[in-house]
């Protein structure tokens, strides 16, 4: 019933640009990075132990001695397993002995640490292997065991091998006996097999695993409480608060069955997990209902709760969604997972229905908050993305501990930065997707892309540093082209091999579909609209009244201190002011385009409250995008300005 | 060493106009209404049991069985003793036979609760004899002892009678051998008896309650820490924070001796009546490193951490302040007895030394944060006092559920309400200090002091609502009359009987002092400039940028939803606009001078984010003062509004 589905990864080769660069960077720096961390051979970064975890499962399972303790997050191996994932859409450019061996070894690690029937959690196998299946709550292991589907289905796909599929089918049959087979009732705290599943029913043709992902989806919320029941029998927990007396299902989306939620509640990577999962099944099966749940959980998250750099989840309490138009800038969470998360969401709303709306939102979360999350060097991860930084305050106030000024090399909880590199390592699969005739493109990336409806495009852009975009046609088919025309672009042109086109008769809700005979070698140009704009929030939205953004194409904009003069804070912009781009600068924060806006600076004023308005001077605010925010050092940044 | 003393209460008697206004309310309706709180006869309000607890405790002691347990917080005895002493400042207006006799029954349930060694406390009495001065921390025995010595005094003062003293006098024995005989280290967690005890000192005359105090604050945060000594030794602890890894010795203002201090951290009821008692101290002894450390941590909260309104302590974590110019309006905390704890700090400054800023601060706080703190009706209560409610955001939004949109009419923890009642019927002793032949004038209340220098001055004027005050002078004497000039009075002018007087040459300091051979009927007329002006704060504080708000003398004003068709979020004020008085309009909220200020009204916007700006219309925003704000009903407010 789908519109369309995504491509392989590997149909898709990057070329130049910014997320092509950063594709590569992902390959070259960050996974040998990663592995060096995971491996705990990265001098001077946050111990993760999580190869070790594996190991120790292996020594146990082998019956030797195991004289270390397991460390870290109940969830350690996820980390792992979103690296493997992320290792093999970066072997799908093409040979890496040395990655490859890397990639076997993890494996090797994961075989060795299942058990017999199956089981594969390192957590339970060294730690505590009599508390299986008994904290679905809190443990991650189908959270795990979910990223691992993942691993599997990414490594099949990108290295033709069944190797790991065949450990992890082994693990689902062993998870499906439990909670099919055995009727044993639950549902995981944390979604996220729930998508796997799906991937590996795609993957695999076998018709249970998406049963099992169905069932997942169907039982969550349903009364009585399963877990209320688990608590009351397991005797046991993770963390302080899942002892609390009062349950809260919100943090979960468990307070209700899935198909009656209305509101984006809880802690924001779970609840885009899980919508992720219920629109692909909705897409699936094309059930109605669900597919209504989605779309107005989407409008919940996106029309309501979102920041305007796609970040999600506005409060470290919980990591989780508060209510609507609450959006503080500083205090702000808005988890790099979380925008990933909502990526996927709008990869499935869009493969259940082709709006333009979906890809809009899955750009903003790309270019800003997801792009944020890694520093230039690709070393360092921010897993908190704050809106606006005030050395002195920023992770310093109580109320602002997480919002870091600068990345940290890793984290305790280190869900983020493998999660960043297995987005980044597998773009085509976002950008691109095909129905039965038609081919559509959701991001604009300079490479080749292959269809499987006998023909392949190869674009030529280096946008988002310029909207020109070319688009030659490999092939000859009688086919449709949908592009995606972002709604931030006001004057948009669509030539087919340099004629232009009435794009309002192309146009349908956010694409332009150009259906023809086409031959080799036809061209489809677009021309997006680059001028730099401002953005206003909706006055609902307390903390961004009277304050303006600025955005050119699908990046958001921010003031950092270092280029004006250490003061962000005495900034604004003039409402009748201009903005400018300064030249493309390669040597600049990897290659960026500067704004320029004008505006005002006012003296900061001596006194904490003074009658006096303070003295204000016309100035440049310089602006660089928010995603290359603190590559320079500790300094304030904002994203909202006031506007005066 | 003091420049000045405090007149007693009962030199004061209360005239007409806001204040004295409230202080009648006061008497005739919070005092009777509390104490049915207090003995649970008040239907629909949060549980008491002070009163109760008390009862237990002198059961207890009799020997009769206790069936029911102890109630509430630890410190509900403090309650109790703050009702008193507002009671024992409403009895100094004139008899009241039915407050004489609630009174006594209280002074009588304190007897009785009193142990044999002058101990005295209801919790540990009732429910924990074996845990007495085991947790000094956390347990507030200290504290309760503190306000039940304040209890006294007043009750001596007000009503001349000693029953009370001898109580409290017997229970300050069985501290002093606690802690200074038998050498037991320790100093309270919740400072408040170090001001008591200088309060008896100078009631009774006995050095020995001064030494006690002066203990108290010099011991406090030497090494070894008393608290961590305490909690190794202890082995029980009353809430889950104490129990953690890491003391936090910031929260208590404990981290170094006071001396040492000068960043304003911790607890912000707890810091500023620690500061208060330091300047006491001080201004007793005329140390220069006390004196010192006190203006250096006046700075820290009046310079850098306080809210236009007085209101300090920005986050609700630990009820605490955070750091410099953190200062957020709508998840601030700013709890009511923090900014009646600032008019104590600041009165005790005064009498250390005779600044302007002293007075300033004392009336920013009492006329916007301390009188926010009361419904108009007198019986509902606001402990948390937030510069921006928006509903569906403050109360529901996790980071927010201590920001209500109305008062309730009591709390649990239900420190801020008897704290109102206490301050309000002692205006006097806020209001006028004298020195050794000056009589200083902080406030302007309508009404007649005596005073001990050979005469009386009485007061004649309708101040906040107009600038007008007329003093006339009743006696003969030589002498200098000193009166706060504000600082916000632009335009200030200071007759003597008629004869308009060159201010800068009288004005020192922020007082105009009048020396003169002064006789009856003489006449000082001040006029203070009231008309109404805006506030900007420095750009240091990232809440501000961009904002204004607007104060017309002493009285901070705001925008409520309710005068401004709803939405107060779409308001601007125009950076060139002019604010205008409305009548004065005695029938609104209990008689205020609505202003006017020229601004806009932006359309909402459909979307979250767009980029057109919300179309902007000029638009009349209406302003209340902020200390009325939350009388009609659940709307928004705003304090600082965006000035475009």
């Amino acid at each position: 019933m789908k519109v369309s589905r995504e491509v392989p990864v590997t149909a898709w080769k990057p070329g130049k640009g910014l997320l092509p660069d950063r594709q590569r960077l992902v390959r070259d720096v960050v996974i040998p990075y990663q592995y060096r961390v995971l491996g705990d051979q990265q001098e001077g970064v946050e111990k993760s132990h999580a190869l070790e975890n594996l190991r120790l499962a292996g020594k146990k399972l082998r019956g030797e001695p195991v004289t270390e303790p397991f460390y870290g997050m109940v969830f350690q191996d996820s980390d792992v397993a979103k690296w493997l994932e992320a290792a093999a859409y970066a072997l799908a450019y093409g040979p890496d002995p040395e990655l490859e061996k890397m990639a076997q070894e993890v494996i090797g690690l994961f075989r060795d640490a299942q058990q017999e029937d199956g089981y594969l959690n390192s957590y339970f196998t060294v730690k505590a292997p009599e508390r299986k299946w008994t904290n679905l709550q809190e443990a991650h292991e189908l959270y795990c065991a979910g990223h691992l589907i993942e691993a599997a289905c990414a490594w099949k796909e990108c290295t033709g091998r069944d190797d790991l599929l065949e450990i992890v089918e082994k693990n689902v049959d062993c998870i499906y006996r439990q909670f099919m087979e055995k009727n044993t009732r639950g549902f995981p705290g944390h979604p996220e097999i729930e998508q796997a599943l799906l991937r590996l029913y795609r993957i695999t043709g076998k018709e249970k695993y998406r049963e099992l992902s169905q069932h997942f989806v169907d039982v969550r919320g349903q009364a009585p409480h399963y877990f209320e029941e688990e608590r009351k029998n397991r005797g046991w927990y993770l963390w302080e608060q899942d002892n609390r007396d009062v349950l809260d299902t919100d943090y979960t989306q468990s307070t209700q069955p899935v198909r009656e939620q209305k509101d984006a509640v809880g802690h924001a990577v779970r609840a885009v997990y899980l919508y992720t999962a219920m629109a692909d099944l909705a897409g699936e099966t094309g059930e109605e209902a669900l597919q209504q749940a989605c779309r107005t959980l989407w409008e919940s998250v996106t029309h309501r709760q979102m920041y305007v750099t796609g970040g999600i989840g506005s409060t470290v309490l919980g990591e989780a969604f508060t209510v609507d138009y609450d959006l503080p800038n500083a205090t702000v969470y808005a988890e790099t997972c979380a925008s990933i998360g909502l990526i996927f969401f709008a990869r499935r709303m869009l493969h259940m229905e082709a709006k333009g709306e979906y890809a809009d939102v899955m750009e903003r979360a790309l270019y800003n908050t997801v792009l944020a999350g890694m520093q230039l060097d690709g070393k360092r991860f921010f897993y908190v993305n704050p809106l606006e930084v005030v050395p002195g305050i920023s992770g310093k106030a109580v109320t602002q501990e997480h919002d870091l000024t600068q990345r940290p090399p890793w984290y305790a909880c280190a869900c983020c930065p493998p999660n960043v590199a297995r987005l980044l390592s597998s773009l085509g699969s976002y950008a691109y997707s095909q129905g039965e005739n038609t081919f559509f493109t959701h991001l604009y990336l300079d490479g080749e892309v292959e269809s499987t409806l006998g023909y392949g495009l190869s674009f030529d852009t280096d946008y988002p540093r310029s909207g020109e975009i070319c688009c030659t046609f490999h092939g000859e088919a009688e086919t449709t082209l949908a592009f995606h025309i972002p709604a931030w672009s006001q004057q948009t042109t669509l030539t087919v091999n340099g004629e232009a086109q009435d794009l309002s008769a192309l146009v349908k809700d956010g694409y332009a579909y150009v259906t023809r005979q086409f031959r080799e070698g036809d061209q489809i140009c677009l021309t997006l609209d680059m001028a730099p704009f401002k953005v206003y929030a909706s006055s609902r939205v307390p903390a961004d009244t009277g304050c303006v953004a600025v955005q050119r194409g699908p990046v958001v904009y921010c003031a950092e201190g270092v280029d004006n003069q250490g003061d962000v804070l005495s900034l604004s912009l003039a409402a009748e002011g201009t903005l400018t781009e300064e030249p493309y600068d390669p040597d600049l924060l990897g290659g960026i385009v500067p704004l320029m806006g004008e505006g005002w600076r006012s003296s900061p004023g001596e006194a904490l409250y003074s009658r006096k308005r303070p003295e204000r001077k016309p100035a440049d605010v310089r602006l660089v995008p928010y995603c290359v925010w603190g590559n320079r050092g500790e300094n304030q940044m904002r994203v909202w300005l006031p506007e005066v």
